[in-house]
Parts: structure tokens; C-alpha cells; sequence
């Protein structure tokens, strides 16, 4: 992997000054594009050796092209606040938008390579993270997202000699940490392990180039060129439309539809109900204020028919709960920075950090539900979510999530009754629109894709509950009894 | 103020169910139109004793208006992200989209008044925070936003009373914790502090509606219809236009302005500069990983002119720290999100947690420069915004924020050079638009609006630092040397 890289590169002076101008020309002009086109964001991942050149192509690149519109992000040790949330929260929220350039200064890579060096992550573990990574960086490439990964080198040799020369000066000194020195004692180990996750990482759509950084001027030299390149060919060939070719989906023929096996008869009686509602939020609150509950979190999620209820039930949750451990998330049409970034990216965003809880009302399950039937997401897009849904529910689930999926059901007369009744009832009135209407008439292709969702992503690890709610009381007590369930299950 | 709030106030159950219908379609009409127009948003502000049915009312109004365009945000104990910024950044990142409705559940009065409860804050520091807080209310206010503060109140025996309500039933008596019987035994030290801080920050602009506590029906009518009231009347009579009548700025008549004293003949050789920027980059290093540098940040603020070499400048600080420690923020026109904030949000948002440097490339006093010399702002505006960016500058101070303001000063004769020159370099020439040329033809009403800024906010606590910039060389030196003497200063 890193053969070619220590074979002392070099370019000559009268070479380099001739080749800069008319290169950062050609990067200007490129970025310029990126920006003006605003159909794509450009992720440069800066990663590798120490003393190979890494901060000072950080600085390079903020003065070759226009720092304006480059977001840099620097990723040592994580904060409080990025240790409460999935590891890659801290990533996911400094996406650069459409039409800008990220530099991620370290990355999803850093810390499962060093974790690796240091002995503190089993080989097997590391292999997971590959293939999480992977997963990732093919899921944003598919959503548009560039990407040019470096890798800067130098040979063991090499980097030592630049440490002492650094060092003699005392004007430059401080250049070089204890860090530094601790860290080149692991060098072999280190070259190691990054050559077997650089080989498994270097995908077709997000290729690593691994650059000498010995000498300044090949390495920048180098880096420009590369990057230019990769944004050239995005540019001048665009990504191809979708073909909206995928297999078809077939709905079971004989309509035997998993939702059409619900017991709808199924009621709770009023005495009963108030009961039950102050004994299950009583105990909700206490899972709540359990001091084992601080090491975990809730995503707690409700999809459904129109008029099914589902505010109705969150309303009955949060009331047990201390206003400032939860946060209730309703999902509407994405605003224009959420239209900037990929699709997941506004559930990451929202997403609670230990001891607290998150209530999506409506959900990422939006692209396989309305977009499919709506046509607003080519097929081949959410065809595709299924599997990156259940990737994103995976390392929910990985990192301490409970995670709870609620379809609340209803049967479309009943649908029809509650449509009525809000229209007759004054402060109900906006809760029916022209859209639930329109949404009414497809009945059947959503319930074609609600019962393919939950097929394709009730899996071992994020199973949905299906809520028969023709009876509000029934699915409020059910709704809350699965979320305590669920809470005293993954917190004992 | 409290006197009105232990009447014992009620309201029957008849009325009750009769009048809530029509005021709950008034409300929801109400909210529609604000959603609609996106003209102003709503802070509602639930503060007051405990038992008096706070969270009550957090979870009624997200039933009677439409919740997807209300956010809830709880405030309790700071997180650790929280701690690391200025005391208001939490309040400012949560701030309500024009169109929206915030309720804040605990705000920035829940902290000093409990303190002050505690012990922990003096008489004279409980003044300077209600100050603050009237001149943070006034400031958002002038920028549009609608107030509604709510005290929600009981007396020291239905308190009790219903605390022991609670308690006597298993189901219920979770909703009553130790700490509210703990804070049930300073309710009179309480009452005090509370009665004066309410008192000295109900105003014009956000006056505080006290509210008895112990009858939910009465309660939750009485939120309503202040609620309902509140709104209509903003929508029924919009604020007036601003009438751009300020009294008129008088520049020096004898035309000696303040950047015109400048000694712009001041250099610094090639040779001197090389060691000087190596020994202040050490510096600065070094500065950066003092142990004592963790309990500061830097704000570090760069203006000028066109082509003074902002860039360069700060690109010679960048270089000299740890890219994780660093952001640069380049502040060009407001995006979609950022217009639908008061002014200083964005500035906010990027500002440093300790042991970090922010670096802001033009910045928050672009509304006294180009706004007021383009005519973006009306001169009310931007005439008030000189006080909102000393509240502002102070606010950063008192928080150990070590702010470090630049004015990059070169002559018109320079920057007509400069411009020529980045005409005819290729990789120069994103550097030099028609707005450039557009914005020298103004050239002295922008030494005007410069001189006057730099008058009404080089304050004893944020000195302006004036660069003499023709010499890129002594610019970058003297911006270095600044910045290292002000840490160095503000960790010793």
C-alpha cells in the first residue's frame, strides 16, 4: 500500500513555480462550479502518518481555493457532548452542505485505527467498523457526496529525521509534541494496521490516494492535482439521472396484507384506561429516573395513517416524563438546509444523547412510505433506504439506543369517521388538509408500502410494533406499555 | 406581585367546556397566521414555583396549537457543552424561527434566581443579570420577536396541599420528587427574590403575566386567551415600518478621520520578518497549549477594507495551532435560516467553547459598515445595533472570552493596486469582483461609517486594534503580536 510512497518523490523548484499558478487557476475555477451548481458537497479526508505533511495541506488548501466556502473540521478526542450521542453523530453533523468543500481533519478512520495500534479494539471489532465505514461512504457517494481521501506517508526513516531536524530549531521546536515521539515508537505497528484498512476501504466510489509528504512541493503539488481532477470528472460527467429501473415489486396476489391480519376489534374501557395510563406513565417516569437509564436513550418513533392518532399517543408519553429529558420531533417537508444534505441527515441531527429521549412523529421510514408512493423519490432511491435504514437503526441500536418503531393502524372507515368529525369540530380543523384527502385515495399503494417497510426493516434488532388503533385507549396503553417494556428489558 | 395569585381563583366546569372550544380555533387561527406570514416568532417563557402546573401547561399548549410549529426547550442544569460556552449561547442557539413558536420551560431568569435563593449570587450581581436580561429582551424584541412570560404561581400552603394530593396516591405520587419538597421549604425566600426580579423586568416589551396556579381550568383559560390576545394583537397591528429617522451623523468637518492619522509608512523587512513570525508563531503555540488557556477562548475578529490581506493574515495565526483548536468563519450574506434569526444569532452560533479559537473573517459589525453605507439596514437598525454590540462584546468578556478586534487598514492607492494585480493573477481573480469595484467607488462613506464604529466600540473592555496594512509583512507581525500579548495577558 505504501511502497511507492517512500521512494523520496521530489519536485524541483523552477518546476513547482512554473505548475502552481495555472493549477490553482484550474482549482478555483472548479470549486467555483461546485459552488455554483450547488449539486453536490466535496469531503476531503485528510488522514495519515504524523510529520507527513497533514496540517500544512489543511492550510494549503484553505489558501489555494476559496476559504469561504471550505468548512475545515478537526476531529481529535471527542467532547461530552459527542461521547453522549452514536459515534458518528459528531460526523454526520458537520456534513458539508451542497456545493461546499469539508476538510475532516482526522476522521472516521482515526480512532479504530488507533484503537487498533494501542490494542484496545479486537481485530474482529475492526473488521466491523471497515464494513461500517464502507456501508457509509457508499451510501453518501450515492447521494451525491465526493469524495477524495488522502493519505499522507513517510517512511519510518524519513519521519524521524524530520522530527529531530524540527526539533534543533528552537524557533521550531514546537513544532514536534511528546505525542509525536510516543506515537513513532508504534510506527510499524501503525503502518500495519493502516495498510490492511486502507486496502479494504479503497472503494470505487471513494478511492484513497496515498501521497510522499517528505517534500512539500510534491506533496502539494500532488494533492492539487488530485483533487482536481476527481472534481473535474464530476463536473464535466455528472452523476446519471436515475433510470427508475429497479425489479418490481410485487404485492402479495391473493391481498392477504399483514396489516389486514390486525385485530381492529380489540378495545380497552374507559375505567380500565385510567388505570392502566397512571400506573404505565408511573412507571415510565421511574425507568426514566433510573440511574441505569443515564447510560442509555430512547428513540421512540410513530408512523401511521392520517388521523390514526399518533399525537394522541406521544402526547400521553411526554406527559410522564420531565419536559427537559425528552424532545418531540415532527417530521414535515425538509427546509432548505435539510434539502442540502443527505437524507438521513436531519434524523441524525435530532438525535437524543444519553438519558434523554427523542419522539419522531412521522420518521426516516418517510422515503419508503410518501416519497415512494408519491413518486418524490426515484425507485432506485428508496429502494436503496431500506438497507441504509437499517444500517442507521443498527448503530443506533449499538450505541445504547432503544429504539421503538410504532405503526399506529386504522381501518380506512374509520379513517373516514375521524376525517369528518375533525372537519366538523372547529380547533380540529387543522389537523385535515386537502392532502389527507389526496392521501386517502391511495390507500392501497400505501398500504402496499407500509406492509413492504415493515418486511424489509422489522429485523432482530429494530422490530416494529403494529398498534390496532381503532380504539384510541387501546393504543395508548399499548404504545406506552411496549416503550416501558422495552426500557426495563435493555436497562436490566 | 403575587397578591392576585392566591385569590383562589376557579373557574366551573360548564364554563369551562364552553368557552374552550372557541378560544382553542381562535388560537390555532392565530398561530396559522404566524406561521404564515414568518414575520416574527414567539417566545413563550414558563417560569414559577413548582406544583403551580408548569409542565401542565408545556404539554396544553402543545395540544391546543399545532405542534409542528412549536419547539419545546427545557433548560436544566447546564450540559458540559453548555458550560463551555457563554452563559447565553444555550438560550441564543434555541432561539425560534420567525413563523415559530418557542416555549422555553425554565429560562435564563431560572438560574440567577435560584442562585440568589442559594446564596450563591450577591444582591449587586442579581442587578447586572436582570439588567442583561431586560437589555436581551429588548434587543429580540426590537428585532421582531413577540414575548409572552408566563409566572405560573400557588401559594405556600396549596402548595403543600397538593404536593401531599399527590403523594397519598401510589399511582400519582411520582410526580413528586424530593427535590420539590426541598425547594418547597425556601418558598418564602423564594417568593422574595422572585417578586423583585418579576417587578423589575416586566416591560413594555415583555411584560410578565402571573398566573394562580391551583384550578387547571382557570389556568390553562387564562394562558389561552393571554396567549390568544397577545398574538392578535401583533397580527391585527403589525409594528410600524421603521421611519429611517435617526438624528443625522455628523462626520468630522475638518475631515480628519481617524484612519487618515495612521502612519502608513511603517514596514518590516523580509529578513526580520522570517524570525519574527517563526519566534510569535512559537508563541502562540505554546500559549495555546498553556493549562490555563483551557479556561478561556479566543474571539478573534478581522475587518479592513477590500484586498487589505485578511486571508493572509489569519492563514499566518491558523498556522501556528492545532487544527482542532481553531475555526475560521467567513461571514458572507445571511443564509435562509440565518435571516430568520435577530442578527446576532449567527455570530452565537459560531462562537468558541474554552480552549478554542474562533476566527471570524468580517463579522457581526458588517450591519454598521456595509449594511448602513449600502442601505440594507434602516438607519434605526443599524443605529442600535452599536449598544446590542457592546451588550454583546461585554457578555463574551464577562465570560472569559479573550476578544481580539482588527480593523486592516490600507490606503485607497494601495488597494487600487492590489486590485490590478489580482486582475492579472489567474488564481487571484475569484479575489476581485464587480461588488469590489462597486464598494471602492464608496470609499469615504465607508471611512466614515469605519471611523464611527471604531468610536462607538472601542470600548475599555473591546479595544479596536487599527492595522496599518500596506506592508502585508508588519500586518501580519502586528496582528500576531497583538493577539499573543492579549492571551498571554488575559491567562497570566
Amino acid at each position: 500500500m505504501f511502497e511507492s510512497a517512500e521512494l523520496g518523490h521530489t519536485i524541483a523548484k523552477a518546476v513547482y513555480k512554473k505548475e502552481v499558478p495555472p493549477l490553482r487557476e484550474a482549482l478555483l475555477d472548479a470549486q467555483l462550479e461546485v459552488v455554483e451548481k450547488a449539486e453536490f458537497p466535496v469531503i476531503i479526508l485528510v488522514n495519515g502518518v504524523e510529520g507527513a505533511g497533514k496540517g500544512e495541506t489543511v492550510n494549503l488548501l484553505n489558501e489555494w481555493m476559496d476559504p469561504r466556502h471550505i468548512e475545515t473540521h478537526a476531529f481529535g478526542p471527542m467532547s461530552e457532548d459527542e461521547r453522549m450521542h452514536p459515534e458518528m453523530w459528531r460526523f454526520w453533523r458537520r456534513l458539508p452542505k451542497k456545493g461546499k468543500v469539508g476538510i475532516f481533519f482526522g476522521s472516521w478512520y482515526s480512532e479504530p485505527i488507533l484503537k487498533r495500534v494501542e490494542g484496545t479494539l479486537r481485530k474482529g471489532d475492526l473488521e466491523d467498523r471497515i464494513e461500517q465505514i464502507v456501508r457509509l461512504e457508499r451510501m453518501l457517494a450515492n447521494d451525491g457526496v465526493l469524495f477524495v481521501k488522502f493519505w499522507f506517508h513517510v517512511s519510518k526513516k524519513a519521519q524521524r529525521a524530520r522530527f529531530h531536524e524540527l526539533e534543533s530549531d528552537p524557533k521550531t521546536s514546537w513544532r514536534v509534541s511528546p505525542e509525536d515521539w510516543k506515537r513513532a515508537e508504534k510506527y510499524e505497528e501503525f503502518r500495519k494496521v493502516c495498510a490492511r484498512v486502507l486496502r479494504q476501504t479503497s472503494t470505487p466510489e471513494a478511492p484513497w490516494t496515498v501521497v510522499e509528504g517528505t517534500d512539500a512541493r510534491y506533496r502539494s503539488l500532488t494533492v492539487g492535482k488530485v483533487l482536481l481532477e476527481t472534481m473535474r470528472a464530476r463536473l464535466d460527467s455528472p452523476l446519471p439521472k436515475r433510470t427508475g429501473r429497479v425489479p418490481p415489486s410485487v404485492p402479495a396476489i391473493d391481498k392477504l396484507y399483514l396489516l389486514r391480519t390486525l385485530d381492529m376489534t380489540q378495545r380497552v374501557e374507559e375505567k380500565h384506561y385510567d388505570v392502566e395510563l397512571e400506573r404505565l406513565q408511573g412507571k415510565l417516569n421511574k425507568l426514566s429516573r433510573n440511574s441505569r437509564f443515564s447510560k442509555a436513550s430512547v428513540v421512540c418513533m410513530f408512523e401511521g395513517w392520517d388521523a390514526a392518532g399518533k399525537g394522541g399517543a406521544i402526547r400521553r408519553i411526554t406527559g410522564a416524563l420531565d419536559a427537559r429529558q425528552y424532545h418531540v420531533t415532527p417530521i414535515a417537508a425538509p427546509t432548505e438546509d435539510e434539502r442540502a444534505q443527505p437524507y438521513l441527515w436531519r434524523f441524525w441531527r435530532h438525535l437524543p444523547p444519553k438519558g434523554r429521549f427523542t419522539i419522531y412523529d412521522r420518521s426516516w421510514y418517510g422515503r419508503v412510505l410518501v416519497e415512494r408512493v408519491e413518486g418524490f423519490a426515484p425507485p432506485e432511491d428508496w429502494m436503496r433506504a431500506y438497507g441504509e435504514i437499517n444500517d442507521f437503526e443498527e448503530q443506533l441500536v449499538q450505541n445504547d439506543v432503544i429504539l421503538v418503531k410504532f405503526w399506529l393502524h386504522i381501518t380506512k372507515e374509520e379513517q373516514l369517521k375521524r376525517f369528518k368529525e375533525r372537519e366538523k369540530t372547529g380547533f380540529k380543523r387543522f389537523k385535515i388538509t386537502a392532502d389527507d384527502w389526496r392521501n386517502r385515495e391511495k390507500w392501497e399503494s400505501y398500504e402496499v408500502a407500509a406492509c413492504d417497510m415493515v418486511d424489509r426493516t422489522s429485523t432482530e434488532i429494530a422490530k416494529w410494533t403494529l398498534v390496532e388503533a381503532n380504539d384510541k385507549h387501546h393504543a395508548r396503553i399499548k404504545t406506552l406499555k411496549v416503550l416501558t417494556d422495552a426500557i426495563e428489558k435493555a436497562i436490566d
